[in-house]
């Protein structure tokens, strides 16, 4: 089966959708935004061996590729729309592709957008990148540079039990709750959208907390105290590892796609949401002081790096 | 050197673009598209050692990159705005990267379009994809499938130049106007939005003559009619291969970047446009019938696949 029957058969979907003039099938998509509204633009990449497993599941990795770009259009407080996938395949595997489609239609469908066009290569391994533009009403988007000193951090959910999950599928571990937060991220879109007008500064962590919250004190030329006892860490991540490997899946381990934001202290609702757990402030500093304890604790590791 | 200092060092360009609000740097970019247009979104990867030789030149590579999709742009009659990059690479090879910058920045200045965000990630091989956001007046997208019954088929400047062109350098042969037409197609953007209200159908051949029209054919319900004997060749190609091989190249080799279209064959301005030439007409049928010197002539390929 050649790419074009593989992209008419397992990519495309009948039905219009909104916005959408031209889907998938002609040299471009043509769509319509809606007046009033910015575009937000991510593209993000997984390439086998370096983001995932050769072994995961293609159902998973079609899924995880549209969820770690939905978490991007989610940290800007944006509505994801339209969405494109650029494929590179070692061979032409149509129950591969059937199962990879269903995963990434998967993803799109939970959040109401459309795939609108892709290109399907031959390569020497899989590489994945997929492309979303989204939305946000004008002047609305978070930015990474807002944090202001004195603002309360915030990270949504549980953090580390991506790193924990795939520390246990390199290990064999037979799929658990750790697992599946790295094979199928739940993306923070809905979330994301609600803290517009709320946050001063919002990254989504797909790098690990360290890393990924330096890059937004970098950008807003501020420090952070954190407060180690207090990162929010899921029962199985306790469970399953002991304290110092917990806390270093959660400081480093990259793949949570949750939210790390900012939002001055008298921002009162968020103090009691369920779904955010406060875990330091904003200081007028250079770098991340952690205490654990009242104790100060270094940390050298800043997020994962392709290259060095 | 990092990922994020080579991205800060080579890709970022200070300056305001038109439309963007955030460039590189956030965890997206976020632009304002202009009110009445509808936007025209394209994806298309190249990958070492099947769209490219590896040897190719860092500048040519990322200018080709960029040139692909912009093709795609110039098909629907768009114009170009904004630009994303997902490049992998197998390792940190600042030259390499400072080059491929250079020739994928000078790409998206001849089109007055920016570069707003990307991914640089590690791999076994390179693989780079462009995804380009365009736009057009609301409706005004030229698509594959608007051919009708006497319609005149039209191909821009001369074809089979670049397959010729990669020809001789995968045989080692010296850069030439062959070789320069495959590093650094043209693609024909203006030109494409001139079509806009004149052509009734159009695609870019990238796959090869026969195979991209058999495409605009099938989207549009009809066959064509080719006389051979008007195909534009290059005096590069004349002069370097045979008639046979003249051919070949011609109507199966890809990579041209040239715009074939259909308009209706009351278009007269078209007729005597130097930048066009007419190479046949729409019929009802459903394929292609190719004449030479009054003789039917037979091809059976139908365009480069990446699976069969």
């Amino acid at each position: 089966m050649d790419e074009f029957e593989l992209i008419n058969r397992y990519f495309v979907r009948v039905g219009k959708a909104h916005g959408v003039v031209t889907g998938i099938g002609d040299d471009g998509a043509v769509l319509l935004p809606d007046p009033g509204r910015e575009l937000i633009c991510v593209i993000d990449t997984l390439v086998e061996g370096v983001h995932f497993p050769s072994d995961i599941h293609a159902a998973d990795l079609g899924y995880r590729a549209v969820a770690v770009n939905l978490s991007d259009i989610a940290a800007m407080g944006g509505r994801p729309r339209w969405m494109t996938l650029a494929l590179t395949l070692a061979k032409s595997d149509e129950v591969w592709v059937a199962d990879f489609a269903k995963g990434l239609h998967e993803a799109a469908v939970e959040h109401d957008m459309s795939l609108v066009g892709g290109d399907l290569t031959r390569g020497d391994n899989t590489v994945v990148t997929v492309q979303i533009t989204g939305d946000v009403d004008q002047g609305n988007a978070i930015h990474r540079s807002g944090a202001r000193v004195g603002d309360t951090i915030f990270v949504t959910g549980t953090i580390g039990d991506a790193a924990a999950g795939l520390e246990r599928l390199s290990a064999g571990k037979p799929d658990d709750y750790l697992c599946s937060r790295f094979l199928r991220p739940a993306a923070r879109v809905s979330f994301g959208q609600m803290l517009v007008g709320v946050a001063s500064a919002a990254i989504d962590i797909s790098d690990g907390l360290l890393g990924d919250l330096q890059k937004l004190l970098d950008a807003s030329g501020v420090g952070a105290e954190l407060d180690l006892d207090s990162l929010p860490l899921s029962d199985a991540l306790r469970s399953a590892f002991d304290a110092e490997a917990q806390r270093r899946f959660a400081l480093c381990g990259g793949d949570d796609y949750e939210l790390c934001f900012t939002a001055a202290g008298d921002v009162l609702p968020l103090a009691g949401d369920p779904r955010v757990t406060a875990i330091g402030r904003i200081v007028a500093a250079d770098s991340i002081v952690c205490r654990a304890g009242g104790e100060i604790v270094e940390y050298a590791d800043s997020g994962y790096r392709h290259f060095q």
